[in-house]
């Protein structure tokens, strides 16, 4: 059942540990009727992803949602995952199902083009938390998706902060070029960067009350959360790792979760040492025809409590 | 009636007044299977080029082959059109008739996938003469086509000549993202540059051998090269104007018409005097695992043959 | 007189303002030995900022320090002023008094090196507060400098932001390659950013308090506050201005004045958006050999109290 | 004894084989008043390349033309030096001789700025056959030098050739910054690039004149050119080596040993495959003002003919 205001989206993801955890934030969360779950190169490669994707979605008892699978590779630049961090599957930590569920036979390029043009105007957003080719090829396929969809709620980027490389965030690092359609574009687009995500922790406290929830998939993020934690504390020296994916997911369900700030947005494209830096000009008030914002804060306990709710409501899915 | 050995080719153009003789060269020789024509933008909107395109097949007869229309912008530069070149509508000079044929329903890009995808491998020759965007989106879309078409042949770029820079060439400048991509690519491609399209020109006597022909379709090439030369007098200082985008089609009707040369090449995206150069490393004979050629020179009198020929197997179409 | 332990400095300045509090800083601490004062092209040309700076030397009394002329333009960009704050003589606003000391015979870059390899090794402080153009020559041509100067102070760049463009700061934009060199050499090297001077607020009880000292310097200073605030007010937007140029002085005086954090450092040099970001990389404690480091706060009202300090020790001097 | 129009100039090297025989032509000519002689970082280290220039003084008898020492490194980029073409030593092959001569005890930087700014404006033209740091440097510290000397005559750089990347020269990547400064001054500037330079091929039939002069000398340049020979061909797959440095010395000998062309001359800093590359623009006639031209051929039996002219002036110096 979801509520009268749900908002639909598409969640476009590289699983991944934090992807994971955004597709169950999505599924569990009333305020949310996800549309779609399409896959794109990032943190493994496409086929690794999307075996990802399908096999999260039987953990947590998703049959009803269209899965399509997307980019294979950037743009312009040559593949490269994050398997420090995600490991060599793109999941590793738990024993993952087989999946079960078929792949929709259209490209996730079409699946969004096709999802947008056939709901109506400004009822659809796109909540991209990998690289942002498959939106890029999308809206340059089919113009007119950006006047159609309702916004754009990125996990990606980030203000002054940076951990590919000194400035700049492994989502956009990996495709720049998309990165730089995408934020570009004519679309109200929020971007929650690693400045906030940085933020969402998942402590000791977190973790046991996800445990607390005692089902299959509650086990299931516990054992993604230790293998996030073991490999954020040792490529990034993090204490606790930050569970940036669902932090979008959560502005959408309720976007009082974080401050945000309407400011201009740009992609560093050709920076020797700040390639794919987010840049956010706040040197004077935004505009008044200025389309980016972003997310500055999240309130953290808010956003966990998300996680958990959707765990109770998704409960133990019949596998 | 074709010839056993047609090559199968889809072109892509920005008609476009050397795109306009370029098909009606595909569209006249008998070894040339014209699979489709798809448009991008380039020499003048998508819009322009698309109608430009349609109301060149009624001039010419063309009744049977696709036309679909693709990419209304460069993958992440502004659009950039050449109307010192080619005026307002894109094909300034003969009065146009209006288009009788309907577009394909499909996207320049689909239609290219679904060509290459259902056609042998092997079978068709992508033969693009603008931007090169909608192979780049085509090849990231569908990655398989990179080993299934035959070859690229391009026209557009130029080894140690610029027109729009100094040292870069309008078709790479105005998207070398997507020139880049596909110059990169897996497949076989040969350029076929601005050094040697630049000794295609249309003189006077090339003028009388084309009016000589006689026919509706001759005197509109005519009336094309007419107001080619005065913009190419004009903007860049050319007696005769040189006569680009046939020539790579003139390659697929016979190969022996160019001389080549195999050489590593590539597109340069960050130069500040370089912008969309096409850098061909000649310093080094060229690896046995080199998929792409240059083209070094052109058999200028079998070319202007090839064009006449093409006029003359067309004749008189009914309108 | 001077306190045993005064810091022998080189003060290298484009005044500018904010330059003539620095200059006048320098001249009136008893903990700053200034052995010379050189100048460089940035908010004004050379010869404007040369001649204020005789001017300034006059205002204050200053009778006995070394004047040196230094670059006309930086090494490879174009000159490009700061007319929109400073005023089309670089030092609007006061009546400036004719100089009446003569420059040192020596270009400043041979100021700068003779005066380094003339005194003992690790005594001599180089503080630039402009483009980093004559250091940069300096060390170039004589690289043994690097090893003998004590410390590098200079007036420039930001952690996070930006004022001439949304990332970079004036003095680092205008001679980007510059500041590269003189950055990555291997001196210690502080950077106060504007991220700190932007707490060096010229308030009104700042104005009160310098109007208080009573003296020809104080007025001097109150009027150059007068029109710097209003254009920092129409330029940037600023309530009141922020007084850089001194904050690298009053660290010289004082190193208790900031705190400071030991990171590497580098500038961007070919980002489209990005050129002259100064680049601090947080994401990882400081390596043992990191010679760089930056400025994060500053003790705003010690600051004052130094300048205010200063203009009591110069008093009314002879004109 | 001089002829009445020798042509004064400074060469400034990197010696390097090539380099060896510039400073032997320029020496031995009748035609040229060799004012000095500069050495810069590039074939090899500043210390050893200043050491070989002493040593090839003492070869060919030269004790009475200043020798000064220039940069120990480009401006921005690191060192990079050519061992793989003139070896560990920078000029291998050769027995070399201690100096005898004592160096200059100015930096190159004022040597050159001295030099010009004490004779007649007009009369002095500088000869850099390495790369452009000292060239830079100097006009930097003294603007005035740009209206004083004659001309600039560079050997390095090249229209559409390259050696260090597929566009680019060696002289001009290794400071391209410098590059960038020296070409883009205000002196008439020459460019002898490696399009022309590879030309002057030392063949068998070159040796055996040399050869053929019977001197130490003589016998010196053969072993000059025996390692360079091996080792341009193992390197870059010459038959024969090109001997580049000389070309510009041959130019102030006689203009008319080249054709020349007028044409806008820039260097490329940004380029990710193209950094480097000298970028002559010949879409257009030169505008009037252009300051700059390229050498387009040389006169080959009339190049090397000035060697064997210059090896027969110096004979058999006393050692």
């Amino acid at each position: 059942m979801l509520f009268a205001m749900a908002e639909k989206i598409i969640l476009d993801c590289d699983p991944g540990h934090d992807d994971a955890i955004a597709i169950l934030l999505a599924h569990g969360s009333p305020n949310i009727e996800l549309l779609g779950v399409t896959t794109v190169v990032g943190n493994q490669t496409i086929e690794k992803v999307t075996r990802n994707a399908l096999a999260v979605a039987r953990v947590i008892g998703m049959t009803d949602v269209p899965f399509a699978r997307g980019a294979h590779r950037p743009l312009v630049r040559e593949v490269e995952v994050a398997e420090s961090i995600h490991g060599e599957s793109g999941l590793d930590g738990p024993v993952l199902p087989e999946p079960t569920i078929e792949l929709d036979s259209r490209h996730a390029v079409d699946f969004i083009i096709d999802t947008v043009m056939s709901n109506e105007p400004g009822t659809v957003s796109l909540v991209p938390t990998g690289a942002l080719t498959n939106l890029a090829l999308a809206v340059r396929k089919e113009p007119r998706i950006a006047q159609r969809v309702k916004q754009v709620v990125m996990m990606g980027g980030g203000v002054n902060v940076g951990n590919w490389n000194a400035t700049s965030e492994f989502n956009i690092v990996i495709d720049p070029e998309a990165a730089h359609i995408v934020i570009n574009e004519s679309w109200p687009l929020t971007m929650v960067g690693i400045d906030v995500t940085h933020d969402a922790l998942a402590t000791e406290e977190v973790a046991a009350s996800i445990a607390a929830v005692g089902t299959g998939p509650a086990r299931f993020v516990g054992e993604l959360l230790e293998f996030f934690g073991a490999t954020y504390l040792e490529a990034q020296g993090f204490e606790h790792p930050p569970v940036h994916d669902p932090c979008a997911v959560a502005y959408l369900i309720d976007p009082t979760v974080m401050e945000t700030a309407k400011v201009p947005l740009d992609v560093e494209l050709t920076g020797s040492i700040t390639l794919g830096m987010t840049v956010a000009d706040f040197r004077a008030p935004a505009p008044a025809d200025c389309t980016t914002q972003v997310a500055r804060s999240i309130d953290v306990p808010k956003f966990w409590g998300m996680i958990v709710d959707a765990l109770e409501r998704i409960g133990e899915p019949k596998l």
